[in-house]
């Protein structure tokens, strides 16, 4: 059976080799004649598993020694409460800039734990644009500034970050991390669900500045403690030793394919590509603002939306699959993370072409 | 290759034909053409898979119609938060009972959120006996009791619950769960982390009786609250996919065993046989009280403590793994879940009678 083309937004298409290494070693995980989700996370070998996964996203990211790398139990969005029951101690405000759902969703959480204030809101815009930051209403002492770097719904990404932010970044870069070449030193904490481009879900990864450490709240469960978890090394709890693994995994697979540098060229072809197939079309359209065009989450939608269903219909029977749009929002989205090949966008390219012609 | 028999507590050994099962199945999870990592959570795929794995374990467990099932991200110790943050709202007191780390560790953890009452500690015994219901300090108007119904580290296990109890009862089943019949009706909430009896880690399942739902503390974490987790069906976030999905096939395991009265039988017989060999040797020994012995983790100890790290190493060669104690007791410990084989406690048998005879 030929594998079709996977454009879900995550839980999101594996690279076909680590699905294949992940079966034969299933009984067999270095020797050990277990599979390494029947092996205790507190043994030298899943440490010394652990120890690499952290040695390679160093190394890819180039991230600084003064920055702890976490391997966290559960989804990106446990850190939408992480991230003020770790930072806000002492200030108690933070600032948010409103760009999409995800973000509007950390700020409405974080607000049971202290002030929040949107700095500003694409919402006007219907999420399609970020507000320019001459206009941001910056607090004069945060405890940090936050962001969703990639807004996985909206289609809208920030990679530039303007030098007015006067407080320590936080980002959540869970579509966008391992996609593009990043600074780490430029933010205080990043944060990333893995069933992006990482890893199957059940994971998450948070680097953080030391700086930022051990003010949490005294009411932050110790499972959210960053502080605490950077201490035991991660290991304080059992983790998703699978999910772990694939990620040590991915790590690999993207050195192999040129480091974060090599799928970045790969990525902007991949993504200009298909938003020069929409732009150029009109039986195709998408509403974000070039400059903030996301390069993993692409959605678009048709002028006639009654042909919307049809879309996905025909594209899953070809082969093209989940490519509906986020129910939030609608229309269609091609999710092309790290792990889907650039034939893949041809395909799909072929195909929004053929549609066209066929229902234009 | 022969397969050696894990003894580990946990990430523990899965029945072989779930992990052939989960390779066979990596490129084509019912006729998806993808794995089922690949695909969304929201997927009607992926939540018929869940709405399955849910009815399978109210069917095996007898699970009343009035509690609800939560497949819920992150480790068993994530809930001795969520149950102080859950359970306390109102009243303020929680009573704990003391029987091994796990159940002090908890204890610890809600004393951020009220008032702990430990109505009894095992602690001066070491942790090897229960103390008597008589001897009880029950709080007058308890949100919850709370008891670890099995302290995996300890090898102390309550079965009965006493009916000095005047609170709902909260258990931590994270090492008995599936392994002998419960009536979950005693019961306000049962919790367990997968990663003994159920699946990989990176899931645990809440039972919860819908009358204790919906008093979280404002403090709590939108992924941590049990009522709302309730009310998206458990969708609130990305799920541990991986580990669901073989869940979903652990519970179906476990009925073709005969459901949970039929491996409840084995059970018996595999800790019947450890305990009797243990009891009848004067090389090894065990101290915990006979009524509490649990039937699912068998701390042993070898009366000449310097043989205990030749007894480790020589199992390992002969394919019994895992039998190091944990570090906080030291020690042997024997973990015979419900995937451990007669045949392999019979093999740890053989080998600890041969090994006493070399060394004796």
């Amino acid at each position: 059976m030929t594998r079709p083309y996977n454009f879900g937004a995550g839980p999101a298409v594996l690279p076909e080799e680590l699905l294949t290494q992940a079966c034969e070693e299933m009984f067999n995980w270095r020797e050990s004649g277990m599979s390494v989700v029947e092996i205790s996370n507190r043994s030298k070998l899943f440490g010394d598993l652990m120890d690499e996964a952290e040695a390679d996203l160093r190394d890819l990211l180039k991230i600084p020694s003064n920055y702890r790398v976490l391997f966290l139990p559960g989804p990106a969005r446990a850190h939408f409460s992480m991230v003020p029951l770790n930072f806000l101690g002492g200030k108690n405000t933070a600032d948010y800039l409103d760009t999409g759902i995800w973000s509007a969703m950390a700020a409405e959480e974080a607000k049971r734990y202290g002030n929040v204030n949107i700095v500003a809101s694409g919402k006007n815009s219907e999420y399609t644009d970020v507000p320019s930051p001459e206009t941001w209403q910056l607090s004069d002492d945060a405890a940090y500034f936050y962001l969703c770097s990639n807004e996985t719904i909206n289609g809208v990404e920030i990679t530039q970050l303007p030098d007015v932010i006067n407080a320590p970044v936080v980002s959540d870069m869970t579509s966008c991390l391992l996609s593009r070449p990043i600074d780490v030193s430029q933010y205080g904490c990043i944060f990333a669900g893995a069933q992006k481009n990482i890893a199957p879900a059940g994971l998450s990864i948070a680097i953080v500045d030391e700086a930022l450490l051990g003010n949490a709240l005294p009411i932050t469960p110790s499972v959210f403690d960053y502080q605490l978890q950077a201490d035991k090394k991660s290991l304080f709890n059992t983790n998703a030793s699978f999910s772990i693994y694939m990620a040590a995994m991915m790590f690999k697979w993207v050195k192999k394919q040129g480091g974060i540098e090599g799928l970045f060229t790969i990525n902007q072809r991949k993504a200009e590509k298909l938003y020069d197939a929409i732009d150029s079309s009109d039986f195709y359209y998408n509403t974000v603002a070039k400059a903030h065009r996301s390069m993993m989450n692409v959605p678009f939608l048709i002028r006639n939306e009654d042909l919307v269903e049809t879309f996905v219909r025909e594209a899953d029977a070809a082969g093209l699959k989940a490519l509906k749009g986020h129910r939030y929002v609608g229309g269609l989205r091609a999710s092309i993370y790290n792990a889907m090949p650039e034939a893949g966008v041809d395909a799909l390219l072929s195909f929004m072409q053929d549609f066209a012609q066929r229902h234009g």
